[in-house]
Parts: structure tokens; C-alpha cells; sequence
């Protein structure tokens, strides 16, 4: 297949783009790279990747990293549609201001929180040392505020307008992130929580078979609250 | 003017178009927002930008945040040239690689180390906290080693191939930060040493002339280094 992507459905950016070319029918062989088992560290990976993350594409045998990037070729080779990531110059630059700032904005801080909160413990048995994690949560909630107001909360049904961009869909996957840390941004923020409803339904039935493992996760998560 | 610059020469990314603009000979307004006098605080500037922050582009009416969502409209409005801004779907597909990759890879790091060793201690009177800063020179280390060695130390001259382009200069601004906090990445790594002086030979005079504030820090804290 010409299109192949290296991906972790636990990963985010995997996860948007995985939900976006399913979503829009494109061709492609998923490859995954089983993060937990530490696939991305070995040789063969790393000839791939030499930073040794996901997702990764490749398009022809042209590899590229960084989700961002992928997503603005894939855009440039006319895979996306340009509904979901315009062509016009100014409306383009709407949905780039968004996913520049959503680097430092957003992404960071949902996936520290996760990191610190759930990932941690999980790998290394120990739990997040609670005066930490109060910084961790404090900043993800700021993130999150401006979000919620400065992005939403401006009378559009989405990020950049009345209909749905790949920015939409790549703010979505961050903010499941935390909800396997068991904070859920929906029960917080009243503008994400209109949103995210709105987001998902278009991507769906592909945004849910994308986070099929963090599905699993919260529902683990759940069994094992219910019994304390 | 049909180009309006908001920045301050002390934000790296603010220095990273005020730098490009001039070297391509783009007549545009600059137009000075003072962050150490909060100017970026007021009521004026935040109707310019809510997030508070430089630099912004007015470019006929069409305000823009975020300087990579900057250097994107400006390649597709033709005002920066090919050379530096590839339109090649592959080569500009590089240089995104990297422009996406520096906000968590590089930026974050050289930027929290200025922060917490010299400006927070500059801004409140306060010293830098000795053991917090451990990890901060650790993680900036650990960045510039991923630097000089995944994307520079590959056999070309520039990040991207034989040539300059928008990606060198971002990076470049960046590195000045930590230089402001006594720290040279050049004395550490090699292939940033030789790289970046062919990075600021390309851009200069401009170079120089849009780090003449930084220059006048690493003068200030030389002399009261050499009085000790």
C-alpha cells in the first residue's frame, strides 16, 4: 500500500491520525509500534525513526515524522480534504495558529498530567508523589481555562469556525489523555464539553474504534474504583 | 504599511521574523511591545492578541499569532522567498519537521532554563532554586544533545540540506537564550559551534542587529562577571 503509518493508539497524535484517515477513506496500512512493549527503542524502528517516537508516515517510501508536519503534507498531496484542513490561505492559517499553539498550549500539559498521574505508576509501581502533582494538575487546568474561553467559547460550533478541521480532531485526542488519569476536562469546562460531543459524532464510528484501548483503560479504571 | 510586526527583541521568536523580514528586504511597521513594561498585558494589546503574547503579524487587516503559523502565511503569500521557505511538497515537508519538532524538542528546554536561572531572579530578586535547576540544565543538555546530533552532525551544513532555510534561524534564536543565562551551547557541542556560525554569516547584519539587546545582556554580565 503506498501510505503506511506507524502507530500506538495510546499515543494522541497517533490516534488523530489514525481517526482521520479512516474518517476520510483513505487507504492506509496501520503499523503498530507497541510503546509498551519499548518497540519504538529497537534497531529496526530506529532506522525508521531516528527520534524513536509516534506516529510516523510512509508516504511512497517518503518517511516523515512529527504529526503536525504529516498532517500539512498529507493536506499538500490532496489526501485531506480540504474541509477538514483548508486550502485558502487565511483560513489555513486559522487551523495552523491552533495546532502551533496547542504544542506548548495544550499538548504538554495534558501529557504530563497523564504521565505523572497514571503512566508512571503504571510502569514503575510507585505512586506520583502528591505536592508534584498538584503543579502538574494546576497548569493542565490553566491550559485547559484558555482553551475552554480563548479557543471555544467564541461562538462557533468548532475550534475555527461552524465546521469541523483536523485542529478539532487533534485537541480531541489530547484531552482523552487525562481522562485515563482519571480527570475528565468535560465535567470542568462547559464550552469543551459541547464541543467534544459535536467532534466526536463527525468522526464517529472512527473516533471511538481509535481509542478503543483507552476505552478499555477507563473501563478498568471504573471496575477498580467501584470496588474500593 | 501592509505589514505590521508586533515583538520585543527579547522573545526569541519575535527576533526570529524581525531578523527574516529585514534580511529579505520586506518593508514592514515594527512595532515594539515592551514585555518587561507588561505592555502585552494591556487592554490594547490583548484586543490584538488574547493570548497576550509576541510576536503577531497585522497584514492588511489579518491579524496572526503563533511565529510558525507566521512563517507558513508568509511563504504562501510569496513574501518569503522559495530559498528559504521551500514550496516543494517533500523539502517543505522537512522543514516542518523540524519547525514542528523544536516547540517541545528544543524551544521549551532553552527557554525554561533563561527563565528559572536568569529572568525569574531578574523579574522578583529571588535566585534560582540550585537543585529545580539541576533538571532544567539537565533536560536543556539533554535537548541540544538530540540537537546537534539527530538533526545537525548528518553531513550537510544547515538542519535541512546544503542551504538555509527558515528552520536554522528559528533554531538559532533559540539558542541565544540560554547565553543570556551564562550558558554557551557552542562551547558544548560541536556541530552547533560550526553550524551556528554559518547560520548567523547568512543572516547578518540582520542577525546581529536583532540580537543587539541580547548582546547588550551578555556585555552587562560579562563585566560584572570580570568584577568578582
Amino acid at each position: 500500500m503506498s501510505l503506511k503509518l506507524y502507530c500506538d493508539l495510546m499515543s494522541q497524535p497517533s490516534r488523530a491520525l489514525y481517526i482521520l484517515l479512516n474518517s476520510i477513506k483513505c487507504e492506509f496500512e496501520p503499523k503498530l509500534v507497541d510503546l509498551r512493549a519499548a518497540e519504538h527503542y529497537s534497531e529496526e524502528y530506529t532506522a525508521i525513526n531516528r527520534f524513536q517516537k509516534v506516529p510516523v508516515i510512509d508516504h511512497k517510501g517518503f518517511i516523515l515524522t512529527e504529526s503536525i508536519a504529516i498532517l500539512k503534507y498529507l493536506s499538500r498531496e490532496n489526501i485531506i480534504p480540504e474541509s477538514l484542513y483548508p486550502k485558502e490561505s487565511k483560513a489555513q492559517a486559522r487551523v495552523e495558529e491552533f495546532l502551533e499553539w496547542q504544542h506548548a498550549g495544550l499538548r504538554l500539559h495534558c501529557a504530563m498530567y497523564f504521565r505523572v498521574k497514571y503512566l508512571n505508576p503504571v510502569m514503575f509501581g510507585k505512586p506520583a508523589d502528591p505536592s508534584s502533582l498538584v503543579g502538574y494538575k494546576s497548569r493542565m487546568e490553566a491550559a485547559l481555562t484558555e482553551f475552554d474561553t480563548k479557543w471555544l467559547g467564541r461562538g462557533n460550533d468548532f475550534i475555527t469556525g461552524n465546521s469541523p478541521t483536523v485542529a478539532d480532531l487533534v485537541a480531541a485526542c489530547e484531552l482523552e489523555q487525562p481522562r485515563m488519569a482519571g480527570y475528565e476536562p468535560s465535567e470542568n469546562f462547559k464550552n469543551i464539553d459541547v464541543w467534544w460531543k459535536k467532534v466526536r459524532q463527525h468522526f464517529n464510528p472512527y473516533y471511538d474504534e481509535g481509542h478503543v484501548i483507552v476505552n478499555k483503560i477507563l473501563k478498568k479504571n471504573a471496575k477498580a474504583a467501584s470496588k474500593l
